[in-house]
């Protein structure tokens, strides 16, 4: 009798994975649930050839140039909420950290970190729409990774995206290029995200549902860099809002950003949103928003540029760059003053993103 | 009066972050908090031009070629174990994927995701930690994200890591390149890292304190692709430990791999350990190990190489590649009989990576 004739073991086909109600630790444990999960639930939401090698990590072809990597991490809470979910966040997000390196996002990794008891349903929803959303935004998810915490050290799911995107123009996008005299673009409204977050987690109604600005931000940006206006600087308003951003750049720059408030357009049921929470729309979390600086002689070319995108079509200039008080923005009020914006201690929502 | 003298405004010097016990939410906000845990404690520890940069994303410089992009989570629990923690691993983990793929491991991504009330001490030390480990691994962190979750939402510290890597010579690593008549060679002995975290969390006492296996396997590996070796596939050994690698492989080539249980070098105190906790070595989790594939007239000069580095002094030649019994994994005992080496539901260990 050889060697061969003894083997008794056999595969026993895994209850498929519609029978599991919840996640459970098992799911992270790399065995056998581990795989039914990536091949049930993942490869077909996912699958390219990339992701089906099954490798530990990705091979990419790249061409000799300039790439830009990013990553962030997504813990909303509430998973859910008008205009999105933590899934289309949680690619967008990634995305747009691309497109304001100037690049052309290409490829994305996920990193889930799940919590034992999650309804697998919750998870199928939130992979669906990653689905929709990464090829929405012409990207491939192309490496991956589960983890499974125990119950009551996590919180539903938290999402790691990490992002490569090919710089092709030849930009140099970057708070370092930001140049005295720069006009400064706004993209549209803002403060939609953050109020759409709030009224869900405390239950707020209003005449309208607010929607999340939610949005992948690569084609107006691509579109913008096509015009060959010179963008010194790229800036999507994400926690923090738009204040942060440009205190942010102001900083990196040591230049003097002087913004009009009358330009900054809010919705009015954003406003009166902010007013009856006490929040400042200017502090207030977007995604999918941002600023440009372009030289002030292709201002005017960027902003017909930008209107003519879904995406930008209240697009405003709202400011000029000055070399007078570096590191500072100020605003110019609607009465007239002029007041130093400066920024907050943390976030007025924590995890909004 | 012109509208600069109005400015009343003056950026106020925040706290030094040693005021700060504790992480807080504000710490995740976007804001001051955020701007100062990253000027004072991530940039001192990780700083490189080109984290300097404080864009959204860091730009890279590539040569055309092939890139190997990968991600993981860390949750692992403890935080600190010994040799090794949170910090380190999450460093060697992200450069050994990319190392399986035959890549020269070079920029990394960090998100952190840390827990409201999580002691500043704590995060330092970790963060110090994969410092050393990154220089270690000749590896440069480029961009990062810190996210915080309320108390109780989380455990102290998530890592992820993304990272990216240069494939430098014309190898073709893969599962799918496996061919029958290979050679399966192990790097070292398994099932420290499981047994190492398994002690500290059960507060087991052993003769001698088993020590985790974690270190970088670049620099083994890259040294093997340097002998010209025809290396078909590469995997290190984490979560499900020896066997879970072989059956991931075996099915994903459709082939055969019969094993020794003789060449399989265990140490005798994990030995001991995994009879007592009713554990098979073959599935605990290694971070410092890894199986090759190669053709049999290049085995015993691949053998001879990783024995020559510090990381594979132990290295054997534990099996061979069949094509009869296509997706299986069959294991000779000591006492001569075989069985088919099957794949768990679960880990025999959460969290453990």
């Amino acid at each position: 009798m050889d060697s061969e004739s003894k083997i008794q073991g056999e595969f026993v086909c895994p209850v498929p994975i519609e029978r599991y109600a919840t996640v459970l630790l098992a799911h992270g444990g790399g065995g056998k649930l581990t795989h039914q999960l990536i091949e049930q639930l993942f490869l077909p939401a996912f699958g390219n050839s990339l992701l089906e090698e099954r490798h530990d990590g990705a091979i990419l072809n790249v061409d000799s140039g300039r790439i830009a990597f990013t990553t962030d991490s997504y813990i909303i809470h509430p998973l859910f909420f008008p205009g999105g979910d933590i899934g289309s966040l949680s690619i967008n997000g990634t995305v747009n950290d691309l497109a304001m390196c100037g690049a052309r996002p290409l490829y994305l990794s996920a990193g889930f970190i799940l919590e034992e008891g999650l309804p697998m349903d919750t998870l199928r929803r939130v992979v669906q729409s990653m689905k929709l959303a990464a090829e929405n935004a012409g990207v491939r998810l192309v490496t991956g990774d589960t983890k499974v915490v125990d119950r009551g050290k996590g919180d539903g799911i938290f999402i790691n995206t990490a992002g490569i995107g090919l710089i092709e123009s030849g930009c140099h996008i970057s708070p370092a290029n930001v140049r005295p005299g720069d006009r400064i673009l706004l993209s549209g409204d803002i403060g939609r995200h953050g109020i759409a977050i709030m009224a869900v987690r405390e239950g707020l109604e209003f005449e309208s549902t607010i929607m999340s600005d939610c949005a992948a931000l690569s084609d107006i940006v691509l579109s913008l860099l096509a015009t060959g206006v010179e963008v010194h600087c790229l800036r999507d308003l994400t926690r923090g809002g738009l204040a942060s951003a440009l205190i942010e750049i102001a900083e990196t720059s040591s230049l003097h950003f002087e913004i009009h408030e009358a330009e900054i357009p809010v919705q009015e049921d954003v406003k009166g949103a902010c007013e009856i929470l006490g929040f400042d729309p200017l502090y207030v979390a977007n995604e999918g928003r941002f600023v440009s600086f372009v030289p002030a002689n292709d201002a005017e070319r960027a902003l017909q540029r930008m209107r003519a995108h879904p995406l930008g079509n209240q697009a405003r200039i709202i400011g000029t760059v000055k070399s007078d008080n570096p590191g500072l923005v100020t605003m110019q009020s609607r009465i007239g003053g002029t007041r130093v914006v400066d920024m907050l201690s943390g976030e007025q929502l924590p995890r909004i993103c």
